[in-house]
């Protein structure tokens, strides 16, 4: 019911670092997609399966050395149900591993309707008589913008079945100052919203003082990562925007508490796609996912002491 | 490029309604479901596909009086792949009988996921050299929290596909002003983010006068909308909250134009649930469904009068 499990294995690999999994079909060596075009033609569902094949290459050589990993849900959408069926064999694959499950979908809706976004993502539903888990995620990516009512339905989940949420405060992209940074009595809208990150997972707080209510903050943005560090003293952060979108170890620094913990930094492409800025075989993509991953981890630990 | 194949049908139709199809499990007729768990037991995929009956026969019973149809992502989901099967399926078979189809799925992130969302729900994806259409909607609903880098590639999908976005301004929930009435310089965020919607859809307004980029306003804030209507005069609007939520007629009229356009006012469980509240044979809920739709659509109009 807090974010211990994930701060678990990020202690015992001494890595804060999650893997993402966001499988555009072009980074997908040649040789695996070739024999799925073959057997199925050039359909979403060859596609779908040839990124299943990938996610559970590149989570075999990540396992061991990465406590967790995030599926950015979009690049699953995208191939219609079976990017989604990919999308749950990835997640069930990946725990199977060891690894802790975000989805991130930035998921939002009015109260009824998190409810189902709760069970679809996190909890289960109830078919008959027969209880049905569909993705089984550990931890899921929402948006506030509606309050309190949408993010509800998510605590009691989080709370039964020891998940955790990342509630989206400041954002990676160049344009998330447009709504995020206006100020409401001197005081901008993200710090608002961390707030209440702070107020939803007051009574969920694990082992390592952080709730089950987390908070996305972008490592493009290290004054704000810094600031709300000390705002929300018991809020975990996820941190996209390490690497490819421009942010460095060292501005990330300030997502950590004093013990190195309280923050979990996503890479993407550099991981998965890291066999082409290498230059290596295809084949040994999974390899240089892994010494990339690898790369990362000396690289923020350089900055970060952890435990 | 605009909402204007939305606003022929409703003024054809003299009908502006959205049937909302939210399919709990629970709504679907004993008689059809029974079928299907026989077939596939007590699984989600008995589920997903006594849905998509369930959907069928609604759809059936509404094409010719309702200019279109709302999938709420959350009901699908909730299935995992198997709940997003039935999702495309409804799709294309509410497009093949001639209604206007929109996902609310809400969906938000940095650009380049928003491509990957964009392509799923709106456009297509390319798989070697053959272009898929993953879900095909026309429209879908999003979130504006992360600024501009987050709208503008479904802003090209828009003009290229004749597609449309419904921005989430002022949603119907009791807790939406938590966030979305925050005052910034006297003025609120909801209006804030319709300010945006007025400027991203500039360039895409079409014959009735009304963007391809339309903002969700909640039947349930009948001032906010009356206030809105005339700060976002181009803003086509996607309203929940009338029935179930408390959103009556007389209130949402504010949200029309002179013409009684500008307005589009979703019915989900009112219209899918009408048998249990006539208290009539399940076998007669697509009727009842027709009944209901016609009862709201004579509510609407004895307060707006269309074209």
């Amino acid at each position: 019911m807090s974010f211990d499990r994930l701060i678990s294995k990020i202690i015992s690999m001494k890595n804060p670092t999650v893997a993402g999994l966001d499988p555009k079909l072009e980074y997908v060596p040649e040789y695996i997609r070739k024999g799925f075009f073959e057997e199925d033609g050039e359909t979403l569902k060859a596609a779908a399966k040839a990124i299943f094949r990938y996610n559970q290459l590149l989570i075999d050589a990540l396992c061991d050395i990465v406590p967790a990993v995030k599926l950015q849900a979009a690049y699953y959408e995208m191939y219609g149900h079976h990017g989604i069926k990919t999308m749950e064999r990835t997640i069930r694959y990946a725990k199977l591993k060891g690894m802790y499950v975000i989805t991130d979908a930035k998921r939002n809706d009015i109260g009824a309707t998190m409810e189902a976004y709760t069970a679809a993502h996190l909890g289960s539903c109830v078919i008959g008589t027969t209880e049905c888990e569909p993705f089984g995620a550990d931890a899921l990516t929402v948006n506030g913008y509606l309050g309190t009512d949408g993010i509800s339905p998510l605590l009691g989940v989080c709370k039964e079945r020891d998940k955790g949420i990342f509630v989206l405060c400041k954002t990676s992209n160049p344009s998330s100052g447009e709504f995020q940074d206006l100020l409401f009595d001197g005081v901008p809208l993200y710090a608002r919203m961390g707030d209440k990150c702070e107020e939803w997972g007051a009574d969920t707080v694990g082992a390592f003082g952080y709730s089950a209510v987390g908070a996305v903050v972008g490592a493009t943005y290290p004054e704000q990562l810094t600031e709300l560090r000390k705002r929300m003293p018991h809020t975990m952060f996820l941190v996209p925007g390490y690497g490819a979108q421009g942010g460095g170890a060292a501005g990330i620094a300030g997502g950590f508490d004093g013990n190195g913990l309280g923050a979990v930094v996503n890479s993407s492409r550099a991981i998965m796609c890291a066999y082409k800025k290498e230059g290596c075989d295809e084949r040994d993509f999974a390899e240089a996912a892994r010494r990339e991953a690898l790369r990362m981890r000396e690289d923020l630990t350089s900055y970060i002491n952890i435990g």
